[in-house]
């Protein structure tokens, strides 16, 4: 909401910056109009909810009231054909351009009466939360896709191995697909989350007042319900204070990318040419204008770098907000262009992840030629176990397994019987069993792990996470 | 988990910062045992469900689980009573010490079964959930006290009425109720929140292996339903790379501390000599070195201090974890040390602010004092918008009331009704019972408003809010 | 820099967002054009700069050079003159762009050779760098014109004595001037600190190459002469990864802004109805839309708001480059956008700030006459100090005039001569004197104080400071 | 500086957490003793300063000044030779403390002067300043002697040749000196910013008073001298407001960490057994609990993850800051602790970055292994521009042979004369040349390119850095 800009004093004393009367620069500090101009059709339902309320309470007639909506629906339109004519310096925000033209259509008798009761201060947070309300629904939707994609993937390409890492370096083999299925669930666990945030999102200042209130006893369940809100804020103060809603967005949102993040951070390293597992399409590449062989992950590159945009508009905002006294102060203003930009960065980040996903191609060779027999040592340990051998016992003879391999300059599962023997006799002939990828990956049948059941068990979970459950 | 200190190499070609095998630094840069062992009585139920499970499945006999469980209460026992000897660079985690000692009491043999097919990753992330879970337990009921506190005061002194404020300039009258439920309901925002936080910190890894399951099929909910999780993380790479319920907690707890910051914000300038609405108990406050008639709100201060720290804690973390590939990695070590002092400054917060609202003594004539009639400007035009003029002229109306009681430098009230019918005379002689704040506070009756009904109503929402509905 | 949006594969196994060849999301996700225009003529400096090195190395013609250099003026022109048609999808950043309509000016083969050598990964950094120093320097200026506000005011308004407060409770009479020199020395490390950012801004990144270095043995100082850099990145892995800068400039940007917002937040508190010690200017102000006498410090307000944002954008880009890998990386193209709002944010609240301490009313009445007694009582202390009692004696005594005052219900300064003789027999006559605002401020003679001379002193060094000393 | 603990009301109205007088959580919750003890010999230094100049202003005689020497010595040996007993609950902080017991060794009437005309508020900024800047010079120490090892080891090792990369994808050869090196300027740069942050921590608010001043005219100059400060902070209320020391400090610390974390992940990803450029030592890596043959860079990880921490701390200590009023305000107690813990995390961090550097093994023949044709492209595209192509089309030409080796399934150097000849005519026979590597990297001579040239010199630039030119 924007300033109203009269003369800065008549003799500047101090010599400041301007001699003239205005301050053309205070204007644009503080007008919000070209982007709150974002919520036109929210602040317009807001509206005329407002001015079916007040005719209910005998505030408007009959005919006001329907002259109110025709007059704010053809500013709507306006709006929506582009054909909105915005006067600077004038139309500070969206609550004042809409009622400036309101007065224009229909004059301003009746238009004068559309603020009564009413503050710019519960407009304002009516538009915010119902545009987030809808944006977080079609977020939800990118969301189901992503999550989608991952599962079917998952299933066709279940048979494929790779190496586990932990701490980047090569751990244990595991399949490809329950890879897809672990980012899948932080996803997954995101629009659990999200449902949750909606629902906080989606409650009703209207009604606030300035602060105390509305003074002519306004049905505000009755506007809650014609706008879609589930419940109101049952405190005046706390409507027009809060911009909680956008804070929780923005650590929900936050949260996500940090996913994003690492889920990019993998795939960048998989698709380097050492590791050489996937290969982006074309699509979410990009060449060098110096170096003709070069193909670069943008697109990871990009998800990767905007998490920390995502992430630095909720950093700031939650500065913004922390230790302001209550209620509204014009600090809050600065709650909406870190709100709009977050949500388009979050909804594209995800259509962009999604596009990546359905297009990688994975070179299943390549994964099998990375993975190696000392990762295996570990099975060689539960073998052992198996035979009643401590584990922390097992542990120590397979390390002398992978020392004798690595001083033998040779890979572990080309140690012969008799060596393996000579380092433990409990070793028998069918230790050379343990020596088997497939084998290994499908040893892991527990919950959660990496064979072929469990990880089908996952796409399960994952479709009823999917669906609500 | 802490490093294995061998030598660095033979010779230190590059002039290093020592010359010696050992980096004696690395030891105390990597080990956690100092602030891990926090996790003690989480880390032996860990163990014990563990063994249990492997004793289900044959792994270890009857008897070697009824001696591990023996010895692993007498370990618990003595951390309990203090006892536990940590030794200093063997002792690398709170995992490591308790093996060690287990090992001490029941012998090796038996001991060295204990952690068949288990990795500390799975350790560490089920010992943080079962610790964090009981804290925000915990932490529930310190807010539920503060709910309490709100809503019996609010009840008590629904009389006080006191200026409220936007952009803090004085707007409108309230009731000293009204502003301290407009924290309440976010409080109790904060608190069906936390209900939702807890429920993602209440799942299950164990089981998870170092990344790619476990391979001897333990019965992964069995374990769950003994410690008390509400389900399993279902893939087991997510569940050792997964912090994101520390971060979730930190992002609960940074906006509840953004809450706690306004909320002191407003109480510090309310304390002022120049507002003088509200004296703290001594117990809260404290004198200067210097100045003799100096009483600082130091509680209040800290309180919004400390929420700089708690967000501090979140926005490390969420760097922390940022852009690291997936699985373990040893930076997630970097969780721990954050959430233990976020957790203490958050708990430790909210029982501060419940002491200084319980000792906490109004000054209702100085708050009376501090309204004035401009306040009632608004009312005022609402007066005229009831004889049907529209509430844009009556604005303007109003304020040329204002401007004229400024000129003649007389309270509004104090202006004629003479002088206002010449205004406006539409203005009869019933004007004058607008310049009432009792009656001005009773007009905002709706929902949410200031009115004993609608604050009636309000400790009414905040006790089922309470209540979990 | 934006994508080559090809095909994103034949076929969409995945059942992914899009189904045709392209993916037009990616194509906007990925450029920059948009925004880096911003750099168009520092861009066009750069490529003549390179062309003309690459002619001294003999890779250019003398008549080739010509052409460039009249290709790109005209280039600059069309920018200039807002006739540059950018054409979507094609022209992916201002370095492709300029370099696609400078081939159309003056023909492909010639246009072809500029970029030989070159990288984007340089010219960006290149770009980014000239463009930030101008822009730097600017705001250098308007800093400049806060203090020699802050300066002159100090000086004209000396004489007022306001209260001073720690804890925002009064604490001690100080100067008006005290108050807004306290500020001014902040800012003037501010403005210190900015030319040593300058310095590291102003290194060049031209002839880095990808990463590698150049070619063509391209003479780097000749270029960085030319485009008035005052030294090189002596590593052209370092050149082009290198965003410390843009980092540095929103350290520097946010700690000024967290001057701005204390300074605002004193200022709101001052203006508040219950202080009233300063009136905004009406062009620095706002009314309410419900309020009709409202009249709100927005200003101020969003000063303190936009400390948030300003931080933010800080905080997002040290988590985008945290833990990437060395060199350019796509996420380093996030740091764009944020630097372009910080700039403008920081360099226009200055301004705002500028012009609102030009144009504030101060109310000295309303400052006396919340100076009240009890203030002096460290004077009182000092006095019985001067008669050679030990501090801590007659921090208690003055302590009890104190409480005899709070307990009579009197000022302090109303206690008679008696009463303070019993309290201690060592209060001769003289001690009335104490109760002196005036006397209380000017014994604070030692440097620093807010005595007459020592706040002379004072502008004295920030006058200093203002030229570099 | 903690609370008087008096009792918190006689009677809790509201149903608090307490019913007793006290509440021993206020106690805790305030109190700094615990860590502001680290401060013990600052403090003492100060007093000592302090008590100096008193008795040259005539406010302690001869004999009172030795006592205190005296008295302060012997508690500040108390505290080095851990003697010293803090008494809970009264030695509210390291001021008090001193104090308390000063009185004890040579008794409270000449104990009780030190105190006079000073207030805590400017104790504890001083005894931060003295305390950070001497942390400072030792760090720097650590910083040095990290650039002295990458100079060396880059002049050693000169001879190397490895991918340089972009987008993590393998771009062009560069010397493994070249990649250390580019990690050293970023370094030098943090030890030159250093030089200047000190500048601005060593000044001196020892005078300042609770906030208005010194009354006895106390020589500031004189005490500034004593404790080596270079200037004084000008202004009273600026000296005990001011913060901006630490944030300075974390905001460079932050800004060393976000450089220490690249390095850190360029190492992690050079360590994976897909790279394997760089073995690190034993003494910086860990073993697994469950997989015998890992050997994890938990060194690196820490300290890339270690970098979140310490921005954490900036973080949250420049939103505590964030829009406090002026002068002293208990929030600022919060900057003590995250400072203590920012220095040491720095400090240690250098070191553990020191140590992995001396002692990493490098793998050259790996390094070799991973250079491949393609990454010549660009070479092969500089050959026809030396002939007159232009680079477009030189680039065009070389990403045909790039396919047509891709197509062909064979390296790029091993397609026949007659391929590329056929491809275009302007390729002869001496084309093959450029398929060298070491010719490639030599190439690379304008200043900061991979030659070996360019990489002396830049050795040399690093060294003058190091002596601060």
């Amino acid at each position: 909401m924007a300033a109203k800009s009269s003369a800065p004093g008549e003799n500047m004393l101090w010599g400041g910056r301007f001699t003239g009367g205005l301050d053309p620069l205070m204007v644009s500090y503080n007008e919000s109009i070209y982007y709150d101009r974002a919520f036109y059709a929210q602040d317009i339902a807001g509206s005329i909810a407002w001015a079916r309320a007040n005719k209910n309470r005998g505030i408007l007639t009959e005919h006001e009231f329907s002259e109110i909506e025709r007059g704010l629906n053809a500013v709507k339109e306006e709006w929506a054909s582009n054909k909105f004519d915005i006067k600077p310096g004038v139309d500070e925000d969206i609550h004042t351009a809409n009622e400036r033209r309101l007065g224009e259509i229909i004059g301003k008798d009746i238009a004068g009466k559309l603020h009564t009761g009413r503050s710019r201060n519960e407009q304002i947070a009516t538009d915010m939360r119902l545009w987030l309300r809808e944006q977080l629904k079609t977020i939800e939707g990118y969301l189901s896709d992503l999550l989608k994609v991952i599962a079917a993937r998952a299933e066709s390409e279940i048979e494929h191995v790779m190496p586990g890492y932990t701490h980047l370096q090569r751990a244990q083999p595991i399949r490809w697909s329950h890879w897809m299925l672990s980012y899948g669930m932080a996803f997954a666990t995101d629009l659990q989350r999200l449902r949750e945030v909606v629902k906080r999102v989606n409650r009703s200042p209207l009604g606030c007042g300035a602060l105390a209130g509305n003074p002519f006893n306004i049905d505000r369940d009755a506007m809650a319900k014609e706008l879609g809100f589930e419940t109101l804020i049952y405190n005046s103060m706390a409507g027009v204070a809060d911009r909680d809603f956008v804070v929780e967005t923005m650590q929900w949102g936050s949260m996500l990318m940090l996913h994003m993040s690492r889920w990019a951070e993998d795939l960048i390293i998989y698709s380097s040419g050492e590791f050489n597992f996937v290969k982006l399409s074309d699509a979410y590449s990009t060449g060098s204008s110096l170096m003709p062989q070069k193909k670069n992950p943008d697109s990871l590159e990009l998800l990767r770098g905007k998490s920390g945009r995502a992430y630095g508009q909720m950093a700031g905002l939650m500065m913004t907000i922390k230790g302001i006294p209550s209620t509204y102060n014009k600090d809050l203003q600065e709650s909406v262009e870190p709100l709009l930009d977050h949500v388009k960065t979050v909804g594209d980040s995800i259509q962009i992840a999604t596009g990546v996903l359905s297009t990688l191609a994975i070179q299943p060779e390549s994964m099998l030629a990375s993975l190696t027999p000392d990762m295996l040592a570990t099975d060689l340990a539960d073998y052992l176990v198996r035979k009643g051998v401590p584990f922390r016992e097992t542990h120590h003879i397979s390390g002398r397994c992978v020392a004798l391999a690595e001083k033998e300059k040779t890979p572990m599962d080309k140690l012969s019987y008799e060596q393996l023997h000579e380092i433990d006799s409990r070793f028998d002939k069918d230790v050379v069993e343990m020596f088997d990828y497939q084998r290994s990956v499908e040893m892991r049948s527990a919950s959660g792990g990496t064979s072929k059941s469990s990880v089908m068990e996952q796409i399960k979970v994952l479709k009823q996470m999917l669906e609500g459950n």
